[in-house]
């Protein structure tokens, strides 16, 4: 059975039905959802964060993702930025145009993808939209509620540089499916940070509880190198001096084969997931052991410049509608 | 000079330069915005509502459509939601995929015709996305305030069925672009109807000081009598009893043309931006002076049906992703 079979209002009403069912009433700040024009949100906190993001198939979903996986990516990569301002995940509105020729079964394991993704993170979809289209494009907007936003401004020289998880994975996992591909014990486990990436939700929720620990904070979709420098650009003066990045030492191999250094895949690909942050250093020292999964990198310094490993190194990251 | 001369970067920028030279200080709830992972917005009523609307270019926008309108239409769409439930816009996050070889100047005619219309209804534009893609895809997210909800729900028999405009003439312009064209004096006005649509914000914002007099509203995107059939769905046991419908007399000579029955530009069509609501008659009989451009079209009854002029009419709408 296609889409085309059931038409919007049945697809959204098997949709809907799928939420329901799921729906538990500890978020009560949604008080009314998806079945009015727009859904409504009760303000208990004193500010609000809202991020949205647009994924499409040729450029976002690697061949090898599955529609269940392009769901989940797409609440991700929207839930990311509000982690990334330091708030709580709260709600998402997903948009989404489908092929008409798209068979109900796969129609179901997208729904079922957003819908797992969204539970992850303690977040209701409250809305959204569906079109026709030749491709998958999923638009998704998520909300979050936050006491005490960090951005990416806020850094002083002497802060320390860290991350929350191992880089260069989905770098790893981008030339297994499309370049050179070597047989290996964690091949899946590198294959799924691609495909079905996760969020350091765990870190995240400790860190919301500690905004006097962090003087800034950005995610890393678009590489570590290319987020550095934007923090740059956001902090007049400031620079880095990185000294170790952590990394499973099984994409040393990965990067062998394919004739790579192993800081491109730690520095310039992105589609990581982490956050970056700077923190202040006593602060740190006082309550590090609280914090899960988190690594320090390296320092801001004064330097206006990324170095790593006492070498300096450029800040470009992907570019959409760039040179093609 | 095309977009990907450009690349995603330096066009944001341009979007970003072309937003903040507008961007005056009378919106301080928008304390960060765009510059940011997520946009910040500080929470000072008590309700928020959100909504998000999907535009792509093969299904929303008609062939005579310029850029700067495909930009204002996209914006109407959404702030209409937020209209709809008797909510005060506030601001709008707005997801692009546009084609690599679309030029400069389109861009900037496109994120013009975004800008000017959130000016026109008061709407800030804080975030949003840029991609790549055959055709143009808009995807919208809108917020707005409101202190008393109103909903689809809340219908008594003997409520007021009212609209905020007459209706037909998107329908008159759809046939005058695609089927059978006639010249006559008012033909653009017809046209732009379709092309340029404006929203009911005086009037909507009268109403929004006067919460007691709607029992219900909606807009009508999908065409009056499918929104009537969306309220009947919503309120159990209720019907309509419709007496005369607002329309501009010059759209029955283009029905004429195109073999048509003006009710069907009337009933049928959808794409009105205009509001639907049920008022309550006491408070109305009260306060009618006060609204600008409102008509009382009909009431509402217990019969469970549409009745207009004593014939009973049906209440489906378009609906996407069928029989395609």
């Amino acid at each position: 059975m296609k889409l085309s079979d059931l038409g919007e209002k049945k697809l959204i009403k098997r949709l809907l039905k799928k939420r329901d069912e799921r729906l538990d009433i500890k978020n009560p700040i949604l008080t009314q959802s998806y079945h009015d024009d727009a859904a409504l949100i009760k303000n208990i906190y004193k500010y609000s964060v809202i991020s949205t993001d647009m994924l499409i198939e040729h450029t976002h979903f690697p061949y090898a993702m599955t529609p269940y996986q392009m769901g989940s990516k797409a609440v991700c990569v929207n839930i990311s930025d509000i982690l990334a301002m330091n708030g709580k995940p709260q709600s998402i509105l997903v948009s989404l145009a489908l092929p008409s020729s798209m068979s109900v079964e796969d129609f179901d394991s997208l729904i079922n993808g957003i819908l797992d993704t969204c539970e992850m993170y303690d977040t209701t979809l409250i809305g959204g939209d569906l079109n026709t289209s030749d491709e998958i494009v999923i638009c998704a907007t998520s909300t979050g509620v936050v006491c005490k936003p960090k951005f990416l401004k806020g850094i002083h020289a002497g802060d320390l540089v860290a991350v929350t998880g191992k880089l260069g994975e989905p770098a790893a996992a981008y030339d297994l499916l499309y370049n050179t591909d070597i047989d290996f014990p964690e091949h899946e486990k590198v294959i799924n940070t691609l495909l079905n990436p996760t969020l350091p939700y765990a870190t995240s929720k400790v860190l919301y509880t500690h905004p006097e620990l962090i003087t800034s904070i950005t995610d890393i979709t678009d590489g570590l190198a290319s987020e550095l420098g934007v923090l740059m650009d956001n902090n007049h003066g400031i620079g880095f001096n990185l000294e170790s990045i952590p990394y499973n030492p099984y994409i040393r191999e990965i990067a062998k084969a394919n004739n790579k250094n192993i800081s491109e895949y730690l520095l310039h690909f992105g589609e990581e997931f982490e956050l970056l942050l700077t923190l202040d250093p006593k602060i740190y020292q006082m309550i590090k052991d609280e914090i899960p999964d988190i690594h320090i990198i390296g320092y801001a310094d004064t330097s206006g410049k990324i170095t790593f490993k006492d070498k300096e190194i450029k800040s470009n990251g992907y570019e959409h509608l760039s040179g093609e």
